[in-house]
């Protein structure tokens, strides 16, 4: 298996649904074309800003198909497959896999979070990795699941020749470098927030999957191309002028404010899925405001 | 609508596995036609301890079917139809009623914590109850949803007609006083873990859901009998006697452990599902003792 | 040395500071002239509530001598003398034991909490207890200290001769089970809050230092009183008629609100410490309203 | 007032005790002389790391004392003052201008941590930097305080003419981003973390306070000095190198594990204070493992 080296931009792509919670397939579908003229390297689909907890698996593979179907020649596709038990998991990932995804982000298994320790997520993600078509990333995101991937489990789990990166979202940068002191070359360690892109960038990390590049793709992918050019001035100008956008549309107002960013700006959000709420009139107001002064509006 | 009045003793049932990992019905309906001749109120399938988010739903729907079938006749049989959509807690729900569950005990939702707020956790109980053919319980379990619903929102939802009570699995007890303070007189507040039952029984609570019933169903209901005779000591010795034997299979060693205990003792735990790892021999030994300490092997 | 057997309720008591923020040693002997009137079974000086970090050596002194003097014969005086070092904590105990004090209640150290593991602390409460001239209590209250001593230390712990008990001011009643599984008889275990009173009282607990017992003391010994007559509803009655003002004296509007309520009842609150601030008026008015609902205006 | 401009490395001094327990002040001139050789920009004496909650008085005072009389000239002299009271902090912050601290750096405090929000911090501060000799430096440290300083509040402290910089301990660079964007270009940002120090450079913070700094100055200035002639590979490889010894001297041995690198490495660091405990003889091992990997030995 040739080596997969992932350098970019990837957006965790938004789930558009009409007012009625059923998935807009079509709005996907026109987000793709208007992504594909993006500087992007690809796209993520059923990550944690599509709302994938609120998704069946027909809904599921049916985005996954789209996504394949749409994209642009030669970009990575990546597919959010991880489930809480390991033979799910297995099974989504070979589904996706046979739909053309070219390799699976996989979620630390959360629920029972007091025995995930590292036996058992070094068991998981050793038993998916055997098991699956495509290879496998590990997505460790601690806002959501309350677990923190240990520097050890990743040091064992990145020797696996079919796991072949991961995505940290903790947006912590010691933590990074740790990670980076244990990992093989060939290893793609990524951020998983806009909050650390510049920083990462100064460390040595090669590529990005961030809510923010939903709805300011090449804000993103300019931070790195002007960083790579030897003008961190520019960079760190650009990173700085967006990272309250990207405060915004993660923990302030959260994916219901992710996809009003992308209304505003000319992606197709559409409405978030019950139990998620629509913003409220003032909170559509902040954001206007937030994205004028970043000058994405 | 009567009323529903729940008291007693119900255990949140485990799910036994085979070794290759598929769900072992037969065992199941064993357990049933033991736990038929226990003390029990009822049955809860498909909570947190039946590692209910390592199942499909196919293997959802066959647990509620073998229950309706085997329970006793007259015990109440819950349902954790709790899902992280609305839409799908919805469907899921009324399959359960169809099959013959009395009420669905449904789990906040978590994913997106941060705006699981008393707004969006007030309507989505709300949007689920008026859209079901059974009663709702609320299930507040903090330890694995990171999420504690406040007393605000319980006052809100207790006064919805298909709301009829919440299984606090918290074991904080002050909480549980200021949950009382607001609901009315009709609503079932439960306790949903052994450690708390004796107080929560001082303090007028009528019924638990708790895992130790798995494996210890009689001293679990004879806590709340002799303490209803006026036998305070008795009741509470047999609390402390028994309050071990939860910690081990719930905080120390878990699921694996409950079903461990289950298998010692005469009940048919069988296998955990992947990613949860079976329990070590030292760990096995350690449970055998505190079994044998609490007087229940 | 005679056994120390602890019945009944202590006041935490609070500090009462002029407007200039200088103590006002008048008004704190005049609650005490009223406490001694009130079914107290003694006295804690410079515990959590009385603003001990905000003290300086030659104060904490003053009001534990005051407290002695004035205390009504017979009744128990601890004097909260923990400080963060050993040597400072033997130091300070000394001093109080020399003015009178009766036995002293001391914190967990926990500045640096990462390293006040079970064996830092066994150590500091050893090497203090064997170094001081009266009778040690340990003191442990997650909610300031963020530590939270553990079941095997107090174990260890509560067989050291000079160790007579500990105040839990978790509110967590499971944890006091535990707790009461490892003490030998003789050690005084004591709840450390209103809201775990009367339950801590059905599981055999004998004593409390409550915040609320400076404002209400009579009622918290009421619950008891009535509870050991055999009056389980009436003392039930009274632990939940004034829980709400528990709730507002210490987690909704802390010392101020505990001080405010002692001045409407016709103690002596006074003013707070700076960095703390007043109430704002809305803040008495919410007050105001919860005593009067409590009957204790 | 002329503005304050601080650039380069500081160390949070240890402070040396005696076996016994007594401060070793002669250890602690001798730290002085050594530390006068290095690239430092100046001293933090009474830091987080100098155990100053162990330290009465006079102990603090001798030790500013000191630490004025040895200092190299020119450079900057910073003592930690903050006391949980209000009048507390200001007596013994003027007390050490009185010796010569050239500015004060002072605690959020944080034993009533539930009332410490931005109204009570910003009034601290305010009153604190109202009242006192000279400048003052706001002390932001989570892991020790759990209070974490809004930058709501510190960007109205940020305008105080009196309060002139902070140091974030939090090691968390996107809150650094965050903090940046509302402070007034005067204002003296610095990391309080080596571990955070070259990702902090590259977003233009000029300075570092870092336990690491006790046993490794020149490698600390030395990140800033490559980084700031351009050599970015150069000074990141230093950074990386380092990394390890100060997870060691910080996270996961403490206080013991700094004094003892120091004593290995030729500084003094004596015996730490109890509670505190000294290493066992396999941490020591490891430490030495540590730094000979690091090339510090």
């Amino acid at each position: 298996m040739a080596a997969m080296k992932i350098k970019g931009v990837i957006p965790p792509m938004v789930t558009p649904f009409k007012e009625n919670g059923d998935v807009d397939y079509q709005l996907h579908a026109e987000n793709m074309e208007k992504w594909n003229e993006d500087k992007l390297a690809g796209y993520l689909v059923l990550g944690s800003n599509s709302e994938a907890v609120y998704l069946n698996e027909e809904e599921k593979l049916e985005l996954i198909k789209i996504t394949v179907e749409t994209a642009k020649k030669d970009r990575l596709i990546l597919a959010g497959t991880g489930m809480e038990s390991t033979r799910e998991t297995i099974n989504l990932t070979n589904k996706a896999a046979k739909l053309g995804a070219h390799a699976a982000l996989i979620l630390t298994p959360f629920y029972y979070g007091g025995k995930m320790n590292d036996e058992a997520l070094v068991q998981y993600f050793t038993d998916v990795a055997d098991n699956v078509d495509i290879p496998v990333l590990i997505y460790n995101v601690t806002k959501f699941t309350h677990i923190n991937i240990s520097v050890k489990a990743v040091e064992k789990l990145s020797r696996h020749p079919n796991i072949v990166g991961m995505k940290d979202s903790s947006g912590n940068i010691p933590q990074l470098v740790q990670f980076q002191s244990v990992i093989p070359e060939s290893f793609n360690l990524m951020v998983g927030t806009a909050s650390a892109w510049y920083p990462a960038l100064t460390l040595g990390i090669k590529a990005g999957i961030m809510a923010l590049a939903n709805c300011a793709p090449n804000e993103c992918a300019l931070v790195q191309e002007e960083f790579e050019k030897g003008n961190e001035e520019k960079a760190r100008e650009i990173y700085k002028r967006v990272f309250p956008v990207n405060q915004a549309v993660t923990a302030t107002y959260g994916i219901a404010g992710l996809k009003y960013a992308c209304d505003l700006i000319g992606y197709k959000g559409g409405f978030v899925r019950r139990p998620l709420l629509e913003l409220k009139e003032e909170e559509k107001e902040k954001i206007k405001e937030i994205l004028v002064k970043a000058e994405l509006m």
